[in-house]
């Protein structure tokens, strides 16, 4: 999961604006806020789960198949793996 | 969103704990944490902000219906806008 | 879950469009079409159960409501068993 | 899309069962069923469709991946490919 440096930056990108919004709905929730809007602000939040997830799978992929096996058992091996993590996480 | 003295802890409570698995999700990615737990980890983020908004419309459910409507424009209102939130949030 | 004959209308409209969609997807898998246009046709039936959910959501909330409780004890068995149909269909 | 016959047998009775689903909450939504089982029939084809979905994405991903490419510009667009369609319908 470390991968290259670039999609490190950018999943710790997305993962602190995602602080940054569980942080606002806690002030929120502690003002007493209106409910429509702390729905929105939920929702967004979910949404930075499902984007950040994407990004996690994508460059899983790239990582996983980039080069190529050395074995027809590694190769799958690697995509029992990927089925079974596509399985469980579309949602 | 105040609502009962119970109902504002209860989701202040599910709002920490979520903020609690940023913070060990943010420390994951640093730390180059595999692929399968770090999903892992963000679903039960995921999974915990679809029940906090269950949480919050429930609470708003019952304020909005636990005491009768003094008129029927004002019963009409209510019911638009709770269905507007069902509408937005059933995802 | 009748209620007003338009709103049963609306939601047969929807189940039969479904049906539809249903049907287009089980030829697009038997002449062996190709996956992304078949993903797509799947997400597009999801939505529409989404939608159909919610207009059932709404449509009960309306019939809950619409008409003032004639006890507190009846107010508040309408407002329990909302709240654990949202609680179920949140997702 | 096609792949193996038994992956071909495993989509098409999923469709086909869905197809019943639908056909059962039509059959419900008609007789005037009530709001609480038909969310529940409505949510378990929404459930399907979200098995049938992830069995359309492993076949993909076995039929992309299991043979080698031939060029690292092939493996790089299957790559592409593939990271497009879970971005798409990781939801």
């Amino acid at each position: 999961m470390p991968h290259s440096p670039e999609e490190k930056k950018r999943v710790l990108a997305r993962v602190r604006r995602m602080r940054g919004q569980v942080e606002a709905l806690e002030r929120a929730l502690e003002a007493g806020a209106n409910c429509a809007p702390v729905l929105q602000q939920i929702a967004a939040l979910r949404g930075a789960a499902n984007g950040l997830m994407s990004e996690v799978l994508e460059s899983h992929l790239r990582e996983q198949f980039g080069q190529p096996a050395r074995t027809a058992a590694e190769r799958n091996e690697r995509i029992s793996e990927m089925t079974a993590l596509v399985r469980s996480y579309l949602k």
